[in-house]
């Protein structure tokens, strides 16, 4: 009876949403961005502390829903040109490469084998977008210069990332590197970003203009707002059919629907930001609820704690310096540098496909000593690439506190963006 | 790989969105509801006729959420003395018994075995909140006196129903009445409505006032709505608990929140909506998605149709009736007799329980072809239930057309709730 009342959507959805409800008043507790408070608390009622809900597929659709429609959002505040820019280019590409290899070779010093390695190295590589976005945006600095440039970075890392991952998966798999597969998925992934913001661009929002004057507009003011959140998903679609992250995709329809205005229909922009609330609240609190802290062995301790150092410094250094070089200002640079830092979404990713392989690995091995080996091996690198992940996500908005206070005290006119720090 | 992409969430929401847009021109172009149109082309689209979408997991969960989320917007519009009339309840408990009688017949005349005639007559019990107060929402009639008392008839109806549905599960699989079993369904449900109506109506308001000052929701603005959405879920959770529909909770939690006014939060009512605009119209969509007409044997068509006459005739008997001898003029009465007509919700409910009845029957069955029987027997009541569910649907907003154009045209006053028509 009582699992019965726990299985259904009502139960799971009104549970997600008060805990997300806690994750607000901790964090209005701790003077932390509300993202935090979500993910922690989200991190008490999973099963590392109370086991009160549990990571069901429910749970992770909506949380889908939330990721997706958190980057429609984000969307809204750019300008194509916003990430068209080549110096974003070389802040992500080195902020790819520095991460992955800190991530293989502190792996390697600990002991751990060739693939497993090659995966972490790989979940070190990523920005996660929704993080750093959301975080920046509760902080009122989305449009300042060097938030633009981490945005920018990020989306391209992204990309960068999962061209990086599916070279490491098949490299996991077959033991070599196939050239041509690699070169087709960064056509794929680049053509689509080029051809979704470049058509898009124009053609999305002269759509939902002509959608605007017509007759079922005026008689349905709800219809172009549907169409908007279908331009979103199909866009998150197409960007999962080229392979590259669903998000991306979201991030550039919001990009595309950022210059339209209406006049019959109801908003766009703020529907979407209602939806926002009520389903990135549910993917903040997921990202808690995912991490199984349990699996965590004393052993394991030290290497997350020195997996997470690796994780920002690598960041600091491979996103910061490119940045500092390029002719930015020292906070500019060392706020790119840490900006960049949160992992989330794709890290999470590759953690699972570790995960997944690591049991293919296992179902098919003869001893099942080796077997049982394979499991927690799999188990060990997913928890600590979620860790990792939460760490530096939690950190941000410390470190920002510090960073943009001094800032702060320096020029007078950035204090405005934060009224609340 | 093509698979692959259609099981994901990203590609079923933008399928789902996209098929509601076709509602939408559909219905403009017939000019009907978008609730008719979205039912229509789900129906085109699903399994009936082209097959490109299926009832998933995934399509439940936000068919169910939409459910919910309508009910509670639903509920905005009322106050609790709409739903307290004692007239309501005459109307609500004539519309349970006479339909209940038709459909049992109906189902008897046609050489049916008692079980399934008890199912049928179950199934004919409840009128659909959701599909009735969307149709009159959307004809902008939602305010008149007959349709307040169409929609406090449906939410107590569907209480009675609930509790007819639980008494003919038990009669079902134990072909006996359990009186102790009856009374406690009968205080549970009644006991949770008054409850949660009573002393919600004081406490959710205070509560969210109250919510309203502190520092969090002036630091969070949206602190609030979170609330009311997590009220909304609790209270279609509760709702289920104690064996009544989730939607009459939502509905509850919606009257409740009705009167709040808010100073630092962001508006409930307009993030309620826009939420509805999306996971509405999915809801709506879904119920084509669910009848899959393939099902349908031509010996079956004569049944449909007749059960399909029953349905209306004893909705508008049971209900037009009462409402006339309780002094009611009319056009009302009508009005309220065909407003009570559509099924919906509740009727898929007692149509999937019958067809879990069947199956489990036929798992027990010793000879395979008594097996085989019971299945086709589960499946025929099946789906009879949904296409009356369907057809009472899409006749009651051609039947409001033409009894609400002949109001018109004896009281100028009613046609400025419908500008469309």
């Amino acid at each position: 009876m009582l699992e019965e009342l726990t299985s259904t959507i009502e139960f799971q959805m009104s549970l997600l949403l008060f805990v997300a409800l806690g994750g607000y008043l901790l964090a209005t507790r701790i003077h932390q961005s509300a993202v935090i408070g979500e993910i922690l608390v989200g991190l008490l009622v999973g099963p590392s502390v109370l086991g009160l809900i549990t990571y069901t597929d429910f749970v992770q659709s909506l949380a889908g829903l939330g990721a997706i429609i958190l980057l429609f959002v984000i969307g809204f505040e750019f300008e194509l040109r916003d990430i068209t820019n080549w110096k974003y280019f070389v802040i992500a590409l080195v902020g790819v490469i520095v991460p992955w290899i800190g991530g293989y070779f502190t792996s390697v010093f600990f002991g751990m084998d060739f693939i497993s390695a090659i995966f972490i190295g790989t979940a070190l590589t990523a920005t996660s977008i929704a993080i750093t976005a959301n975080v920046l945006r509760e902080m009122g600095i989305l449009h300042q210069p060097f938030a633009k440039a981490i945005i920018g970075a990020a989306v391209i890392d992204d990309i960068l990332s999962l061209i990086v991952l599916s070279i490491c998966t098949d490299l996991a798999a077959t033991g070599s590197i196939a050239p041509v597969a690699v070169g087709l998925t960064i056509v794929k992934a680049f053509g689509f970003v080029i051809i979704a913001a470049g058509v898009g661009v124009k053609l999305i929002p002269w759509l939902i203009t002509k959608m605007d004057g017509t007759k079922i507009a005026r008689k349905f003011p709800e219809f172009v707002f549907i169409f908007a959140m279908m331009i979103a998903f199909f866009y998150a679609m197409m960007a999962e059919a080229v392979g590259i992250s669903a998000i991306v995709g979201a991030f550039l329809a919001g990009v595309c629907v950022n210059r339209v205005s209406l006049k019959h229909s109801l908003d766009i922009k703020t529907g979407s930001e209602y939806l926002y609330i009520i389903f990135a609240s549910i993917f903040f609190v997921s990202l808690g609820i995912i991490a199984d802290l349990r699996y965590i062995t004393p052993e394991m301790i030290l290497f997350i704690v020195i997996l997470t150092l690796v994780a920002i410094v690598t960041k600091v250094v491979g996103c910061g310096l490119p940045a500092k070089l390029m002719g930015m200002g020292w906070k500019d640079s060392a706020a790119i540098g840490f900006g960049m830092m949160p992992r989330g979404e794709v890290a999470m990713i590759v953690g699972l496909i570790a995960l997944a392989h690591f049991q293919e690995m296992a179902a098919a091995a003869l001893d099942p000593l080796e077997a049982a080996n394979l499991v927690t091996l799999g188990n060990e690198v997913f928890i600590a690439i979620v860790v990792v992940s939460l760490m530096t996500t939690i950190i941000l908005p410390m470190i920002y506190t510090v960073i943009l206070s001094k800032e702060k005290k320096q020029k007078p006119d950035v204090c405005e963006q934060n009224p609340e720090t």
